[in-house]
């Protein structure tokens, strides 16, 4: 069925924008990347590009309009705060040319839980949305995020961000999930089995193939990551895979 | 005196290129963005940008293109091994223009560890370094990096990638150090000190202030830190945020 075969194939896409000084600074680790990435692929959204930048709305604004003609979704982290530092809001009105306010969807949530006299002009400013945006929701601390044309802005404080998408997460265009499968390589060194990895690679140019070193107690220990859209063409590649790893460890005993 | 300040005043900036599949599946969470930001830092030097792009030769180059004309430095961290899914070097040749082929230099070290036997096509093949480029020292696992024109190709193995940023630390151009320093601000709201905060970082333009929360246990604990290149003013600005936090601590109380 044709209409099976093209539904199978589809892809959607993601571009993931962090924003904030405190990353390029080290003083705080990233935690969305690796959450963002792997919640995104495993829903059915390939993220192909993060970028991190400082706290410049032209900056972001630049980053956001490179990145959002290029993938289904571009999300953002961080800069949606009270402070003088948050500046997400500002950058994606100028990035769409929209006008950016008070809005009254935002001020009535803060009003649930902000008394009135604690109600101040930072925490009007959590209320200022780009004009056309729908809201996001935030099952942690209230205020939200939003959602103009193609791009999500989320908080930057991890628990938050991943309330913000899980709530939007339903509601997102998903494609054919990549599944992967992983196969142990141990100690056998990627230098002797390269070549016969790269020949199962070329005999399956729809998957993604990866030989991942890491060090254990100083010496390697390598994973090969089998990636696609098709369980069986991954299983038979994985197989081959296995035969070879199997027949090498063979001749070193 | 005149040369002291400029030299004091000087920037030297890097944007850090981070290159494989695995990061953006969330298969491996990324540990060279955050060693890399704080070392940066601590050696003056401003990271200003972080990427991360697939293997994908044109996306490598591309995204490398953008940056270096940039910053002082671009470092790359992955895809420099043997096997079919390293292309960052000829990405990095594709980018500079520059013909690439196996490294005499390259081929002698690897004698030094790789019996006769076992030098194959893929180990032959971690040889192949951009004309023009300098070796970058590998001392964990003897393969080298390069530096070509402002790019610095690291590995993606945090161990080895550290060990390769310690190796050309000595040789890169550094400016006067980002100092910070964090004024712990616990549950005082942002959204009630954010005022204050604002008017702080008007007063010191040079300086750049952030209000960072995090979650713990369920409550916001908040930090704010002062960055800058004069101590005395980081000191001034730090003691001014600790006096409006005390003053609202007291109220509350």
């Amino acid at each position: 069925m044709i209409e099976a075969k093209t539904a199978t194939a589809k892809s959607v896409t993601a571009g993931l924008l962090v924003i904030g000084d405190e990353i390029l600074s080290g003083r705080t680790k990233d935690k969305n990347i690796g959450f963002a990435a792997e919640y995104l692929t495993g829903i059915g959204i390939d993220l192909r590009e993060v970028r991190v930048v400082p706290d410049i709305v032209a900056e972001i604004a630049d980053a956001l309009n490179a990145m959002r003609p290029r993938y289904t979704y571009v999300f953002t982290t961080g800069g949606i705060g009270p402070t003088h530092d948050d500046m997400t809001a500002d950058a994606i009105a100028a990035a769409f040319g929209v006008e950016i306010s008070e809005d009254p969807r935002v001020i009535a949530l803060l009003q649930q839980w902000v008394k009135l006299e604690d109600m101040n002009a930072a925490r009007r400013r959590m209320a200022r949305i780009p004009h056309g945006a729908e809201l996001v929701e935030n099952a942690i601390s209230k205020v939200p995020g939003f959602w103009i044309g193609n791009v999500i802005v989320m908080a930057g404080v991890p628990k938050i961000m991943q309330a913000m998408l899980s709530a939007v997460a339903p509601k997102l265009e998903t494609g054919s999930r990549t599944l992967s499968q992983a196969i142990p390589a141990g100690d056998v060194a990627e230098g002797a089995y390269a070549a016969e990895l790269g020949a199962v690679a070329k005999r399956y140019p729809d998957l993604s193939i990866g030989s991942y070193p890491s060090m254990v107690d100083g010496r390697f220990n390598n994973e090969i990551v089998v990636r696609g859209k098709d369980e069986s063409e991954i299983a038979e590649a994985a197989a081959a895979i296995e035969a070879f790893l199997a027949r090498m460890r063979k001749k070193r005993v």
